[in-house]
């Protein structure tokens, strides 16, 4: 029993450039494998995330990495340019995310869930959640017209799988050599691999996908859990 | 057994103007039946829950619609007048909310529960949280004098009873009249029932009091918890 | 999104003869529309559902009631012919319904949650629970030989949703009549409406499955959440 | 607001002769005051409990000590007569609790919590579940008829409130002194309070019933949860 | 078997200047006798918690209250100087929290827990988490360096100890006697234990340490959870 | 800030021969090179882990493997002999526990959680809890006398970390060679990596302790959760 994505609309959304390789690159590579049209949205410049051996402009550099990994994936990309560690879930940037729903009509929202180690991570929640609620209010207004209906809503692992219990396993066997690629675009962040306060994020990412691999039964997967509310909860 | 609320002063706080009648005002018309005060706060204008059959001067039809409903309660009716979509848990906010306790002096607060499907809901949440703690501490000036001391706090069901797990349940049998006649004065949200970003209320609601009931062997019943910490606890 | 349920094995593991109605006979008539093969294994007699209008050889006349449910559905029904609140989850029946697997060989099991109301119902879990991984182990000897690999098992909702938490819904809309009809067999059962010890169960599952459908956007549906466990985790 | 009790049959299931006084003596002697019958049902002998200094003829001293107890209190006494260690949620254990159920018909039972230190307790909690819902089925044959409906039932606090989390508390103010001269009927267990593989009980019961006292805005308290599922649940 | 707090540096981050006192004044002087350095930072002014009998310049009474104490431990004194009822977890407040964790360098952080009764409480978790992530980032420039890794974050206990599960316990025996001296500088506060809006601060200490005690073991203990996320968590 | 084990009695209590390898042996092995005396008590015999190429006389090779694996660690051995898949938590099985208990005198035991995945598993699991309260009362009679306390009592992760929420994590960055050498003592099992039935376990293995080091900020690691009950938890 597989999920078919064919016909939906998917769109990530996480705080910085290089989150939607560790937790969804796979779900939304085989999306797109289904027929599926992708966004990613990455609503943190990705500025603070400085190597010990500094990379100048650094916003621009990851900004250039992300553009590369949605490229490989053929995803349409959003920026929501908020600045690393200043992320909130308030009106203004609500209604930057509400817009760019708008825009991709996304069926399908992935999103970080409360339980994430980082602040970013837990306001992008948050938005992501607010978001998927007022798109479809029509008394909220933006550029582009309201939503038609709220898009599902599915919060994605965390950093290590730190405090997350999966409610379901999507299969990214046939994916993991373009998440791999992916994430190889992050060259930035993957120098940092040494550094004490962060960790070597390939070996974190192969390790995360073969672990829920091997919990679910299959070479590689990723982890998601059902927002189940009021209009964002599907039945399949 | 059953609860008595003879005595007490009972206030719901509410992010939107129908919201009491779905999730509290069986609670309300019973406690008011035994001779309790009554109050609803409602934090929001309403100004956001635009049919498709767009609704001109929304805020004051809300506005008169909850009035009505309140009228047939016999409650006092606090109005937040915050725009929809735009509450948050901020200084300014509690304030307000501080001083409409310091007004009703509730013994006994009904709010949204944290689990709830809306920003403005969970929003709501906090600012109760907040000003039951703050209603009393004389260190916060607003315009009245501090209360003598915190009141209760319940938390109240989700729309749709989604990931609401009940602590316990009020039997509203005798009253669901009233809370149905207080739920149709909402017209301008019960013609969104056909609307793809919302839901026919009034099943909605006839749905969520007869399986609360069922569920406590009533015909009809309203599900809460009690929020069990400092000073807002009570031994009944 | 839609599962689809093609070439699945799906057994439904229940402790009384009208338990698989209330809880998944739309998501087995599903299964069955999508090509699925299906089971329904009952564990008890129902011998002590007697209605307060006595009912003479409940045994046999609950029987052929689920024998004409499972008829409808074109299901493989299995009985375990434990008395009615007897019900343990020790080696000798968990022997009997690890055979029972292995001769229906599912590939999905469907069983009650440990969270449900009657004692019956939570050893039935604890048998599936322990036969899905026993069905598979060929150091467990019965007259059939070991499956090749544990089915995948999901939990299903409780009576009343009391205590359930959804990890996700299946959409029954076009299954309503069928499960309608099958409730309709259990006529010993239904004439227990109004009995003090018992509830109307027509009234009941309407009720569910059309809160369960209005949580997750469709007609009627019916809730689940999957045991991420070794070897009955799968990923999607 | 208070719970009154009058009209109730509350019968406390336990696993020990001093369990009742540490959890619900209070409780019970405030509805006693109310008006309701109380009976307190003990189902081990309490026969392992030995002291450093041994005590013989354990189980005859602690059944008198019960009974001095309960003597105080004004409740029918019950004994299961389980040695201790030994209690299992089997069918014959079930049966001999739904008799005694039977015979003093309790509309509230009040039993151990499955959180609990102590296997015996486990037991008890998981029997006194059983036993709530088939009291109520006639297809159960015991002595007694069949009861009209199942009773509520309360989850009672853990020794030293270990992972316990209160849906609810009873005001015991002024039933302390009551409580208090029932622990002092149990000798044989007071007497334990300096062996290193026990506890000085009357500390024990006063620090918790002051703690449970103090998180609820009153003199001293006892915790509850109720349990929510079919039948068993209440709308008050 | 003992932690050992010896080179650690531990630094206590409480919203009010009484709060190190109630829920780790034992675990800081015990980690100070280990041979720990110790640092803690009072959020806010203290200026809301006026007496019914009113203390003028409250602010700079409390001040006192909380460097006389801090002598008693031998601890470093951080001042936030946030208005109480005011805080949030705000970009500004942030950086001067990071900040200090940079001058500090703690390489264990104790924290209120998210389930707090008071919102300063609540604001000062989600700020200790914050600063406990972004004090290493290099990418957040403060007028101090970066520190090298994140330190360790603990929560601490609730007031009453309501709603708190234990993860584990610290002995804090041979502490009491400081702790108790240090809550008596608080002079303050301790007048506050009549009104109504509060609680006798002495007995409320008592009574937790001495339940948490009896909970594991010991004469006094407080308790504590690990918070287990990226970066945070530590292999003892 | 490390743990030190020196001077306890440490007791892993596990289902089948290879468990303790998985799920404690490095942190075994940590404790006995800090002076601790150590056991592991095999419950089962092992005699249903069958692998595709069959194994004649399954009990005494696993039997030889286990006691090879203990030599390795310097650990006393003590078999449960109870039959693979046949666990339950009743009073003889209890009562062999306890007599093992009273035999080693741990101070802490490790032992399976309830969550894990296998049936023996949560057998071991309520057993273990069981034990650790009865061996202490003098009451409950076996060959050897009842200890002076009840251990400490952990919870050990599960295959594949499927469910589990560590409390805290123990370092075995120094003991990962002897915890893999243990392992490659079971070799009946080693050959089960390709069934379809079962997992190639040197990876499981590999990949849980490193992902459990890469959560806590070390090479690899082990997570628990203490046991917060009556006599059972410790103050550190």
């Amino acid at each position: 029993m597989k999920l078919n994505f064919k016909g939906e609309r998917v769109m990530a959304v996480v705080a910085h450039p290089d989150d939607a390789e560790l937790f969804c690159a796979g779900t939304l590579a085989r999306a797109k494998a289904d027929g599926a049209a992708i966004a990613v949205c990455v609503l943190c410049r990705g500025d603070k995330g400085q190597p010990s051996q500094r990379v100048a402009n650094l916003t621009a550099v990851r900004r250039k990495e992300a553009a590369a990994a949605a490229r490989l994936l053929g995803a349409q990309l959003f920026f929501g340019e908020h600045r690393d560690g200043t992320l909130i879930d308030g009106v203004a940037q609500r209604r930057k995310l509400i817009e760019m729903f708008r825009k991709f009509k996304p069926t399908l929202v992935l999103a970080h869930t409360l339980e994430d180690y980082h602040p970013d991570h837990r306001a992008a929640s948050l938005l992501a959640e607010a978001a998927s609620w007022f798109c479809a209010a029509r008394g909220h207004k933006t550029r582009s017209p309201a939503m038609e209906s709220p898009p599902a809503l599915w919060w994605m692992d965390t950093v290590n799988m730190a405090g997350f219990l999966p409610g379901f396993y999507v299969d990214i066997t046939d994916h993991v050599g373009l998440k791999t690629q992916m994430l190889a675009c992050h060259r930035s962040q993957l120098i940092r691999g040494q550094d004490a306060d962060f960790s070597p994020l390939a070996e974190l990412m192969r390790l995360q996908m073969r672990t829920r691999g091997l919990q679910a039964g299959v070479e590689a997967a990723e982890a998601f859990r059902a927002h189940c509310v009021f209009k964002r909860a599907r039945a399949w």
